[in-house]
């Protein structure tokens, strides 16, 4: 079974950011399981003939929603008001290499949300390990799990549409796009900053 | 608890389109449920600050999505292939009664979702006596219920947020709406033709 291997480490720099901020990133993520959520239904919208997308999709939309909520009971349980957030530069950036004629934008949003899911399963990783808080660390740690099953899903969707060289060689490109884009760390704390 | 009655009940004619072309009711059914879980979600992005609106629909997006892949499962076991659909004109004719300023944006986006609600649920406890395949009828009268639970959760989220008085009176002004939209049959068969 293949699998992805992100191109670049996270740094301590990012560590440091994100567990100094952790109600910043905190509401980031609520954001991103959210964001997460509607790409999925997204690709629902795009391919509604596809049935193996639907079947797969559809339940990880659920899931990223499921996501979302237990991040929004965090934020209550730890007494951070909600409000407006900014998004980091990451994921536009990211969708700026998305081509627009089919197939080939299948493929690129397949392994897109293939990369986010590796960056996310990377960084939820390491607050599962340095968050302040052990209920934040044990829920990130769950967490980190279904990101890692998510990556495969998308990842699998490539595989099965697309001849395993191709898929290889686009991710490979990808992959360097995504690790320059997180090269210098954005000074607002974010899940992908 | 304040409740919602439709301004007009459907037709033996939508019955009988309906039943005859139950196949082209399904497939437009899964894009109704899709598109329930994504207007929730879309109500998400657009409150986000909002926390009983998040509490409240997030899990009713994901019911919706689960909706959506019974439906599908339906559409395969009864081999029916997927094809794209084109939608009844029906919820863009209510959406051009959603005004653009806030806070009535709000009132009238809670109170369209809750008729939307309130007629699927009333077509498809239709469909539940009148399908001609009876686990397709078990499934039918099993989604009512939910959807009259969604239609209770938009409107109790719309008394939340506004006076009674007002609620009432708009919700009457867009029941008088939605059931002159539907009072010529729509010449294709979907569930809001
Ligand atoms: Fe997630
Ligand atoms: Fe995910
Ligand atoms: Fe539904
Ligand atoms: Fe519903």
């Amino acid at each position: 079974m293949a699998t992805l291997q992100l191109a670049s480490r996270t740094s301590d720099a990012w560590i440091e950011q994100a567990t100094q901020h952790i109600d910043l990133i905190l509401l980031d993520h609520a954001n991103c399981e959210k964001k997460a959520a509607g790409n999925a239904l997204s690709l629902l919208f795009r391919y509604p003939s596809n049935g193996q997308l639907v079947e797969t999709l559809s339940p990880l939309a659920r899931e990223e929603l499921q996501h979302f909520e237990r991040v929004h009971r965090h934020l209550q349980r730890l007494g951070i008001p909600i409000k407006p957030l900014s998004a980091a530069p990451y994921a536009s950036l990211l969708n700026q290499h998305l081509r627009r004629p089919e197939p080939d934008h299948l493929l690129d949003a397949l392994l897109v949300a293939a990369i986010i899911e590796a960056r996310s399963h990377e960084r939820l990783g390491l607050l599962g390990i340095h968050a302040p808080d052990p209920e934040l660390r044990q829920f990130y740690l769950w967490l980190t799990a279904a990101e890692e099953r998510h990556l495969q899903i998308y990842l699998d969707l490539a595989l099965a549409h697309f001849c395993a060289d191709h898929v290889q060689e686009r991710l490979h490109t990808l992959l360097q796009v995504e690790a320059e884009i997180l090269s210098t760390l954005h000074p607002e704390p974010r899940v992908h900053s």
